[in-house]
């Protein structure tokens, strides 16, 4: 059997194995991309092993979150963003500063060693914003208050990650410079300023190559061109390839082609997103974990992981009420892909072993799969909240209660637009 | 820079460069896949190198025609192309009996030795349809009866070209067994008839699983399985993948929700076909055909490809009147990507050798690049033939010419619905 029939039957495959296991989860009311995932852990090497996790079928993993990014931002404004932005700053910092400070004293107090302890401490803190995105769009929430602020602390958080992961990668090289890590956060938010600045006055003043009618008929291949060269480009400078995506979709969506775009872009996302979700549950390694210690590991590690991130991002967007900082905090658990990236560079640097790998990569799969059942009730809850606040906010209005309102003028951010 | 990030660096550049060779050739009044090959030429190994022929740019040209001739199968319809049957049998025919005639004695007479004559004569003989298809569809001229028969004829093409590629490998492994080739035969007609008349049975009969709004909400993703499963399974029988993908776009085309379906596979075509032409182009290997002998070689097997192909699909449909039979030999001339995987083939069994090889990638490139430019006035030609007997078909009404009546009535075939 050549290269190309193989790749064919295992991308068939996991088409196949996430189709099945979003209808089961569709029909049992449940979270498809959980079902979709499960869908990856069966049909891959863990269970039947009907394919491999191999350079192709990890590509099209990547271009599968990479696309669901583009959409995320398509669909989010920028000013909307910036309203948020002091919250998300705080849900961000303080997001990976528990995650890693906690990781980092369990690694100390079991007795690891620097180079490990800094390793788990930084895949402890990613976070990985596809999921919590996916079932935010779903459930039509993606524009909310909530779903803004943890899309604005994903960015914040992945540039935060880079520097730990530099400052991981540096300690294990024995190499540990504190300019290269100050280097790279001035180029991270280099990257990010003049990508959402430049590229939205670009977008917004003229019509520009997107909508030129000479240029293309419709927006979508350069569209397309602009998320590949984004994503290559935060690849490139060490941010994850998601963030370019994220940040092209956002420019991209200022312009007046914004819904053309959207509908031509939906069926390629759908073509891709399965094999992202198929590619996470395929990571997972029951044989790593078929040991007594290793699952009590890995049960401390998924506690610790999902403690600290949601009371680091919930204490950071407390602000806006328990219930919206709720969903803040849920929201930014998943550690996806990024934690299994993080795991596996550490694991080729040499400065975590087989049997912690395996722990870091299950405790990324189980904080994924757990948080979408629970999405759907603290988005209702949330909104409810907000709903009741932003009535009060207007005015108070005869026959609406506004038994919260010292609270909600203190900690709401001024809804100004855009400098 | 990890593996990762390069091939999107890659994956951008293929998209740059084909889109702006495709906006060229549109300015330029000329066939814009023209334009996306030679923008793969410039960007890709000959010239600036920005990406190169790895496992991950073929999958992506891989999918890209399959996905092209998923959409060709999706509006031909099956009694469509049996109405043509005959004629593009005798044009699967005689277009390749002809081309493996000529290249087989062509390597005779310059004294090359058996296996390399076959592979010469294999590589002559395979048409590559994506090229004349994708054209076609342009001229919204993929449903007419030329192009009917060029579909017909390069599944039939695709099924000797196996047989012959079949007796090639075996002659240069030493072992050649009859019965090899006359079961491969079987599998590929039995895998054919099953998919076409078990698959168009199921889709009209019930609404199945395609349309069962129980199932999925599009047929979008249903599709795209069926798409990769037939495609996979005709490249394990040692079909090419694209005519599995014909065939599954067929199958699927008969089923009510064809023009959803259409719409939303549209876009992901759109994404993935630019990497196959971008894909054709980057395998120009300019350095290898940089001597006179190797050039005048390039020429002549070029010339001989083009004539016996031309000549042998020409004799095959002149029973459909000279317009159409110059249009289907002109379509069926192109060897694409089918003609370089037979070369690839040729060299990795060691049967042709560097140079040989290099010309004859250079020819299925060159037989690709001169068909479009020609397709639009060879298309006008025939149909303005075809619209005149049609409507004498009809009877011969005043006011329309009735001068080639008998040889009309004589030649057509009869115009019977599916059995």
């Amino acid at each position: 059997m050549d290269h190309i029939t193989e790749i064919l039957i295992q991308l068939f495959a996991i088409l196949v194995a996430a189709k099945i296991g979003n209808e089961i989860f569709r029909r049992l009311g449940q979270p498809t991309v959980v079902g979709e995932i499960l869908g990856g852990v069966i049909a891959g090497p863990a269970v039947f092993g009907v394919y491999e996790v191999n350079a192709e079928t990890e590509l099209f993993a990547e271009i599968g979150v990479v696309l669901l990014l583009f959409q995320v931002g398509l669909e989010t404004r920028l000013h909307e963003l910036l309203r948020v932005g002091r919250t998300a700053l705080m849900v961000g910092i303080l997001g990976v500063a528990l995650p890693f400070a906690g990781g980092f004293a369990a690694a100390e107090l079991a007795g690891g060693d620097l180079t490990l302890a800094i390793f788990l401490a930084a895949a402890l803190t990613a976070t990985s914003v596809g999921i919590t995105s996916n079932v935010l769009r779903d459930l039509g929430a993606l524009t909310s208050r909530g779903g803004r602020i943890i899309l604005g602390a994903a960015v914040i958080d992945d540039v935060l990650a880079i520097m730990i992961l530099s400052v991981a990668s540096g300690v294990a090289a024995g190499s540990f410079e504190v300019v290269n890590i100050l280097s790279l956060l001035v180029v991270a938010i280099l990257f990010i300023g003049v990508v959402v600045i430049g590229g939205t006055r670009i977008l917004r003043r003229r019509r520009s190559i997107l909508t030129d009618p000479e240029f293309a008929e419709t927006p979508f291949l350069p569209g397309m061109i602009v998320m590949l060269g984004l994503a290559a480009l935060a690849s490139l400078i060490g941010l994850a390839a998601i963030i370019g995506a994220f940040l092209a979709g956002m420019v991209v969506g200022e312009s007046s082609e914004r819904h053309a775009l959207e509908s031509e872009v939906a069926p390629v996302a759908a073509f891709f997103t399965p094999f992202f979700f198929g590619f996470i549950g395929a990571q997972v390694d029951i044989a790593g974990l078929a040991n007594f210690d290793a699952l009590m590991l890995l049960i401390g590690i998924t506690a610790l992981a999902v403690a600290t991130k949601f009371v680091g991002a919930f204490i950071g967007a407390i602000g806006q009420g328990r219930a919206r900082a709720a969903l803040v905090g849920w929201g930014m658990v998943p550690r996806g892909e990024v934690g299994i990236v993080v795991a596996g560079l550490g694991l080729s640097t040499g400065a975590i072993e087989g049997e912690i790998y395996s722990v870091v990569v299950g405790m990324a799969i189980i904080t994924t799969l757990i948080v979408p059942p629970f999405l759907p009730a603290l988005v209702r809850r949330a909104t409810t909240n907000s709903e009741m606040e932003e009535a009060a906010a207007a005015g108070p209005t005869p026959g609406v209660e506004d038994d919260d309102d010292g609270v909600r003028n203190v900690d709401d951010e001024p809804e100004s637009g855009p400098s």
